[in-house]
């Protein structure tokens, strides 16, 4: 999704072809994939898409190293064949972002121990862990088309703004499919969030309502499986939370596309439909 | 020692002084300490430098994510303040480099596997866990003192190899001294590569001799402590193991000094001396 975000930025800002920018497209993903190997050390996780993590099928030790040389081999696979002043921009924004996630990945480790989160803290830890590298993505996208010079400050300011917000929305949408979406579409069980006691935009409205102490004894209780899904579920229903959380999300992929608008006169003809189209293929709620 | 590296070759090839590179120097540090805090987390060490490492005293978590921010951070750091020519070759360097640290960390961890491993397959590994950085450190000292433009391409090549050829001096110096050094000036226990059964030069020419067989019942005997250091010294001896090496490494160090004259024409009035105090004061040998 990351490299696809940033290819489709590049075409719309200057009609150049995704082929020309491969070694980036891959360097982002791979830098991603990394996170998730750490990740799942860290978070001691056995499958990942439904298959062993790295940890599990070889070691903790080949998980580590493995990731750390993706780090590494990333950001020089990004600087490859550019010009300098377009490889010094597109590595100093990488490595930023990269310090961000991993900021973001502390900042979600600390709320799993807290119960006294806000919906604030929440998405200031999302546009870190999962912005920061769509902003990267579209940020890049944006310095590639302009070689990295840009026509003005604006426009790397509002693509890199655009991969911000589209890394929340899809974030929010993952917590609303996790418990309300079809599992043959999701791709995924449902329900996973609510079994883990994770903090997503759902768990942290209901923790700062007046339902709070029923969802604190039911986490603290021996309920379990599809039980415990269901009685969480009714909790969010009695609040209405997948509504707000709904709302939410379109209220965000609106403020997208007042972006996109924006974007629109540095943009190429059908620069707009291309962002317009990417966005809906990927966050389009299921309907 | 790294950093000191680095900025004994700017001011020997260019005359620059330290304090124009402290950003260099430091992202050196602190990715070379990336590497440590992340193979304490793989050995399972608890302790480095006579105190707790950092996944004992914190956690494994965040033993991982600093390693991971603290590789981005160093990435990051090493281009600050320098020309846009000079940053991507610097940076490409830097992130080389890396990916060699990894693969040689992969080896070492390999090695420990095997009782086959021959001096060669070891100088081999030993160039890239402990060369490559050292090799990094001096290359991009004359990155730097010539701000990327070089007047031929000899003087970087020679720069490269003068810092492997000093890393694999500074390791097989360790080999040595952690078996017969004096603990007062070594600084750390003698005789801990031993009680480890860890893959070493000395241990390796022992295993590639004819006192393999009484090398190998001894690992795997009870004999433990004082005992078994003096055990595996006293076949050490029969080898001639500590002569041997010393003269090894003192033809390195003949290299060495081969390696600073050849550079002598790039570099300022008093440079030549500059890095042989450097080499002097890292590898010269308790006498």
């Amino acid at each position: 999704m990351r490299p696809l975000l940033m290819l489709a930025f590049v075409e719309a800002l200057s009609g150049k072809k995704a082929g020309d920018f491969l070694n980036q497209a891959v360097a982002l993903e791979i830098y991603h994939n990394s996170t998730l190997l750490h990740d799942d050390v860290m978070d001691n996780s056995d499958i990942r898409h439904g298959k062993p993590t790295v940890h599990k099928k070889w070691s903790v030790p080949a998980a580590i190293l493995s990731g750390d040389a993706m780090i590494s081999y990333a950001s020089l696979l990004m600087t490859k064949g550019l010009s300098d002043v377009a490889a010094v921009k597109v590595a100093r924004l990488f490595l930023e972002s990269q310090l961000k996630v991993d900021e973001g990945q502390q900042l979600d480790m600390d709320f799993e121990l807290r119960n006294d989160v806000n919906l604030n803290e929440y998405e200031q830890m999302i546009l870190l862990k999962t912005g920061a590298l769509f902003s990267c993505a579209s940020g890049i996208g944006c310095i590639l088309a302009y070689n990295g010079q840009f026509p003005d400050d604006k426009v790397l300011k509002l693509s890199l703004k655009f991969g911000y917000l589209f890394g929340l929305v899809f974030q929010l949408q993952d917590d609303l499919l996790d418990t309300y979406g079809d599992e043959k579409i999701f791709g995924k069980p449902v329900g996973k969030d609510i079994l883990n006691d994770k903090k997503t935009w759902l768990s942290i409205s209901l923790l700062n309502s007046n339902k709070r102490t029923r969802y604190v004894e039911l986490m603290a209780s021996k309920t379990q499986g599809a039980e415990k899904i269901e009685a969480v579920k009714a909790l969010y229903d009695s609040l209405e939370l997948k509504q707000k959380l709904e709302k939410e999300i379109d209220s965000r992929l609106y403020e997208l596309s007042q972006l996109t608008a924006e974007l629109e006169q540095y943009m190429v003809a059908g620069g707009a439909e291309l962002i317009g189209n990417y966005v809906e293929s990927i966050a389009g709620r299921e309907k």
